[in-house]
């Protein structure tokens, strides 16, 4: 806008003056003008980006600590490796074998655990194999004549490059050896391609493993020692956050449903407590690298060496076969078509006794996750939720009876007019209106048992982890009693 | 066993003659028996695991050869690198620049030519980059004195490395730099740490980066020429095939549903094609990672450079909004509670209709997207769609009095007495029963309107890619007026 001023003010400015110099400065005037415009927008457009930038980088940083930290440690790991070679005078060339240990620090560092020893265990095992196998293959070529010699080398790296791609391609290599099977093609080649002789080689080997160790060494230690971050945890941790999300969700998602006018006020917290269940519809990917990740992990806080990591992924599957029906479930709470509301008021209390009791369900067994404790009330929660699935199935037998006994009293002079000519019941006429009620209450007590497949993997996996059992005995424990409090005055609600 | 009987045999011989050499022998012959036993087992299992990895292995490259010709071109690409290398005299230590090449092959080579070119752009912008900063401050460093000199080089590499590594959390930079990023600290770090003068460094430079620059040459040649791999137009065919999934799954579960007894024979594939709306649920991850990667490919086919590669993610987010309302419609289907055949005979047709024109309207914008042309007759199929959903709440809402017109002698004698007795009609009885029938149907309902959703998504890629437009003139293409034609007779259906 500020250019097309100016446009206007040069073209006034030259129909009243038209003189050729003051034309000129005035173009002049102009240009600078319209450059400077264009450079202060420019600055403005750069300092905004970045200033949001800024702020994009502080709110990550703000919500998840632990990502500054890896960026601190990985800065710590390679002034550590850097100075340990700065400080002595071994490096006699960029391509000398301290290269290899910052190499080994700048790839191996990950911001799990596991993701530092999944690396540095695939690094070591693969250079080691594929140099001793190229070692080897140098030794038989360098016996057949100069003209055989790089007619062998050259197939077996075709070779060995080829199949080794392949096989990255069967999903278990993949999952395990995937940056192993890398390393063995990039140390397999360059040994086999270098020319040396065989004694030059072996001291080079020695050299370069012996740095790649040592890489190794100060990564773990960094990992390990500052502010650690284990992919079990956080898998145990993800698991049980995404079942009390999928509670939250089905709480706020029934009440809303039944109590819309209630929730306008801080309805934006409560929407997105209600979409919790989303996340667990997209958290396979971090799920299966997590467990992938658990594996190569010694044991470590309140987990064994032998942990079963993959029943999570299979507690995490039955989560999110609960979440398809809550993703259909949202679908029918928030469509247009609805229930008119004096209907839904005959189902209100006993869907939201119901969808309490399952949620109750999802956090008993989320908090036995977390604390690694069987839990002593499930079995009278799954009850609970079983019996208010009865009630509900109850209520909604008996639904068509009670719509024809109490209708609202327009639709009830309507209907009794209808009653009187037709002989068909107000149920009859308002079956279409309860469809869609219908519909939410069966895909309500569909959550509820899709709920009972994430308790019995809940209940594997308490077996197969060795969960500390209940004390039949001593029932004093402070959780416990808390809960079955808590449970016994939501039976009233 | 064959251990066990073999002890007990000992026990026996050793009872009845007790003499000590003979003894010994049986013990001697005892102990080749059980490590030959041990030694074949051990071969037996070897051979029937590398015989199932073989299989498996075979298979996938059966399913899918282009994995096989990965493996080769990698092959191919190392070859020609090291040849390169071998047959010039250049190679002088295997720290020398040549390393550097077969590194690049190694580490830049991907599945897709998008994958390729994303890790050679970064590998050399970052490289560049970097070791462009590296000198600077190596260059400022060397001014400032010996004592200075390594407390600026370590703390630049220890901030810009912590930097780097948080700056990898920020999802955009991920999904497009991260190997840059990995590449921009590792070179930094060599750089910085290297303790060369600064002439001989960018000496170096040049070499690596022309090493470099090799390298990612016969990866992109070898990459593009060999039957290339685009990510872009896998991501197309992945989710236009993902379309033809779900509506062959939309197809067989009402199918299923409505004809259980007739589909005793070729359940198994019958099935498996029933169950093709799960791939839906899990192809975000490389929906995501095959859009990222197109990114980075120029023109190819009939994809230009600026193909709206992220229109096809919310394409893909809009079928998986209508696969999770399958997968409740599936446990709908499959739920032990049934309602009794004869009340989904009145909605079987009606329900057969809908289900074939969604699956109808999935097709036609399957193969306008396959074809990259604009659908003639999506309009009247989507129309079609809408009128046999209204037909279907119609019918819905004539179901009750249906049933109270006609039910089956047994039920309809029931019926008559309960209705004489109480004045409730037959109507308000089996209402429990209908009940999955309800929700199933309105599942299906939600279904279609889902896949509204999709249309509407397909369509604004259709005008952002600019599909060809329908010839309004000259409506005898081979294609559309083949659909319309088949549209026809299935409406007598």
């Amino acid at each position: 806008m500020a250019i097309e001023k100016e446009a206007q003010g040069g073209l006034e400015w030259r129909v009243s003056v038209p003189e050729g110099s003051a034309a000129e400065m005035e173009l002049e005037s102009k240009w600078i003008h319209r450059a400077r415009t264009w450079l202060i927008q420019l600055v403005m457009t750069v300092v905004s980006k970045v200033t949001s930038f800024g702020k994009k980088a502080g709110k990550i940083g703000a919500d998840d600590p632990r990502k500054v930290i890896h960026g601190v440690k990985v800065g710590i790991a390679l002034t550590l490796v850097s100075l340990f070679y700065y400080t002595r005078p071994l490096y006699d060339g960029v391509g000398g074998c301290a290269m290899w240990a910052v190499m080994t620090v700048v790839v191996i560092f990950e911001f799990t655990v596991g993701g530092c020893l999944y690396k540095g265990i695939n690094r070591a095992v693969a250079t080691s194999t594929a140099g001793t196998l190229a070692l080897g293959i140098h030794w038989i070529a360098s016996k057949s004549g100069e003209k055989v010699e790089p007619i062998i080398l050259s197939s077996s790296v075709f070779l060995l490059a080829s199949a080794a791609t392949f096989s990255r391609f069967i999903p278990n290599i993949k999952a395990r050896f995937d940056y192993g099977i890398t390393i063995f093609i990039l140390t397999f080649s360059l040994v086999a391609v270098s020319g040396y002789r065989v004694d030059e080689l072996l001291r080079l080997a020695q050299e370069r493993i012996c740095t790649i160790a040592i890489g190794v060494a100060i990564c773990l230690v960094v990992c390990v020692l500052v502010r650690p971050v284990w992919a079990g945890q956080e898998l145990h941790l993800l698991v049980s956050r995404n079942m009390d999300k999928l509670a939250d969700s089905l709480e706020c998602l029934v009440e809303d449903y039944f109590m819309k006018d209630k929730t306008v006020e801080g309805e934006v917290s409560y929407s997105q407590r209600s979409q919790g269940y989303k996340n667990v519809l997209n958290s396979k990917a971090s799920e299966d690298s997590q467990a992938n990740l658990a594996r190569w992990e010694p044991g470590h806080g309140k987990f064994g060496f032998k942990h079963p990591w993959s029943q999570y992924l299979k507690v995490g599957a039955a989560m999110r076969y609960c979440a398809y029906c809550m993703e259909a479930l949202n679908g029918c709470i928030n469509s247009e078509i609805q229930a008119p509301e004096h209907m839904k008021r005959h189902l209100r209390d006993v869907c939201m006794r119901l969808s309490l009791g399952t949620s109750k369900v999802l956090k008993e067994i989320s908090s036995s996750v977390k604390s690694m404790k069987e839990s002593r009330s499930i079995q009278v929660l799954v009850e609970e939720m079983n019996n208010a699935v009865e009630e509900l199935q109850v209520a909604l037998r008996s639904l068509p009876k009670q719509l024809t006994q109490s209708p609202p009293p327009a639709a009830a002079a309507e209907a009794a007019t209808i009653e009187k000519r037709h002989c068909v019941p107000a149920a009859t006429i308002s079956l279409m209106e309860v469809m869609p009620l219908f519909t939410a209450a069966s895909l309500l007590i569909e959550v509820s048992e899709r709920v009972g497949g994430v308790v019995d993997a809940v209940g594997t996996l308490a077996t197969l982890a060795c969960f500390e059992p209940i004390d039949h005995k001593k029932p004093s424990s402070s959780v416990v009693p808390r809960d079955e409090e808590s449970v016994k005055p939501s039976q009233e609600v």
